[in-house]
């Protein structure tokens, strides 16, 4: 695990959440990206080595549509860059992590993802990534 | 904001939560500190340049236990490290933000805190801390 690469942010107005954190970061969002997979839109803001990334719901059976009627908006998930996810996944499952997605999959931002599940991780979702093409 | 500093975890068990965290982000916590003013007992990990934090309750009024009764495990709070946090402080209450605590306050790790309102920040409570003696 190299650094947290990004916070992920529930939001239920993608727009509005944007003029939010611009006023909170005091820079603007960098990129915006859908990632259909996963029903959601997301925008990505720079914090100095860390990324904010906030999530919206496009699809209401996506798992950001239903963590918003649950718990409302705010912090998702915690994710990490690592360099070799899938030796990380190993090394995870020995430790006794529940993985949710065994084979990483395409996230947004140009990165292969892996979940962790909350139960087996404090409560707390946590993401690993690698970028693509490294 | 020049970066997440770190990432807020509420813990039931300071010690089973370090094993696990140790598990994950394969490095040992390098110190433990209570913070009385808060009623915690604190650990930190690095992740890189940013660290994260696990907080157990040591008073069954602070607000670690509340969150922990309410919510239970998992994310607590991300902060923001900045280098002068009453301008930051200026600049978000202009900006609409609600401010926990005008007078930044001694919190963990020898840095002056401030506490933005969830409610003001997406569901997200935000932390700015600027290290003492910079």
């Amino acid at each position: 695990m190299n650094k947290i690469e990004h916070i992920g942010i529930a939001v239920k107005d993608l727009n509005a959440s944007n003029t939010l954190f611009k006023k909170l970061l005091g820079t603007e969002h960098y990129k915006t990206e859908e990632v259909l997979s996963e029903g959601v839109r997301t925008s990505f803001f720079k914090s100095g080595p860390n990324k904010v990334e906030l999530l919206a719901a496009t699809d209401p059976e996506s798992p950001i549509a239903k963590f918003l009627e649950k718990k409302g908006e705010g912090i998702h998930h915690i994710a990490f860059a690592v360099d070799d996810i899938e030796a990380e996944v190993s090394r995870l499952k020995a430790e006794g992590f529940t993985v949710l997605n065994e084979t990483p999959k395409k996230g947004a931002d140009n990165k292969l993802v892996v979940f962790l599940h909350p139960k087996s991780a404090n409560g707390v979702l946590v993401e690993l990534c690698q970028e693509i093409g490294e």
